[in-house]
């Protein structure tokens, strides 16, 4: 008890940051399928109980681990050139889906929601919507600045840019190139009917 | 030993027949994950070893059972009209994927592959590589019959048309309506560069 008592938010936060490093450094090391809740505590210096007490499931933690890794290195760019900023984007998230640590923890994810509808209900409600309106301002965007018709249909287009990635993932096929990013883009955008 | 002998080959394809209905059952009724070998053997009147002598796991078991439904139940048809025998392909491709019995049993599968290298290996040489073959077999007469320009991309076209369906699969999503699937065709057609 020496002058400054600790900041309970801030030690919060520290825990926070500890539990994801180490859920995802487990899930890198031993596959998601032996990752425990358990070795996530232990690893991360902190109770079981305190783990439960903010997240349901390994799942849980995982996907928020993704959330904020990919929030912050796959943004949606907006230079004024949409085929240039989707490649930037569509490039970063092929690279995070096929590396560690994001890669295996995402692929653990998509088949645990498999069976877990809690979790897949988070995963849509705070990861993929989310993610499906950042790409779609980004391409209402291109629509304003008549690089998309105005008809263009944007919830097909988000699908039709990320459709073939999810396939290639899922399917553990050989991932996307950057030379067949671009390719896919430019079918994308004629598709819809851009010049 | 009264007069004809058992024929072996018509007992083995019986026996395999029922195998491969035991297991669909048993998916269909417990789920992939609880779905056991050992209670696939039961159900079909064989032993495990039987079992064992044809398939590695259940996942190839399951493999083999849906491989066969799909190859009968979504031919790729040839009318002279892309549009219309990819609605009609894609649209089977839909109901089988989101229906009992193959649907949750081709789940088990995409994310047993994610861990299993050698059912992963399967999954790419007798089922997935087969089918696109398929696909660009039908996709090369359309182009010779002039319906898709002679420098089509049919490698990137089988992605277009089939990844969005992957996507809403594997993130468990609505699956595509026909109407859907119409403007989904219509669009990867136009990328293409059909008239």
């Amino acid at each position: 008890m020496n002058g400054v008592p600790p900041n309970p938010a801030r030690r919060s936060e520290r825990s926070r940051q500890a539990i994801l490093a180490a859920a995802l450094d487990l899930c890198t090391e031993k596959g998601y399928a032996r990752t425990t809740v358990e070795a996530i505590a232990a690893r991360a210096g902190v109770s079981k109980k305190t783990i439960y007490r903010w997240w349901p499931s390994k799942g849980a933690i995982l996907l928020e681990a993704i959330n904020n890794a990919v929030v912050m290195t796959t943004p949606f760019p907006d230079t004024g050139d949409l085929a240039a900023d989707l490649c930037t984007q569509m490039h970063a998230v092929v690279k995070l889906l096929t590396n560690p640590p994001l890669g295996p923890a995402y692929a653990g994810i998509l088949t645990e929601i498999q069976y877990d509808d809690e979790l897949c209900r988070a995963v849509q409600e705070e990861f993929i919507n989310p993610r499906v309106e950042a790409a779609k301002i980004r391409l209402r965007r291109a629509r304003e600045q008549g690089e998309l018709p105005p008809d263009a249909d944007l919830d097909l287009a988000v699908e039709l840019f990320y459709g073939p990635l999810y396939y290639r993932h899922t399917l553990r096929r050989p991932p996307y190139t950057r030379e067949r990013i671009v390719t896919l883009i430019a079918h994308v955008m004629r598709s819809l009917g851009a010049a």
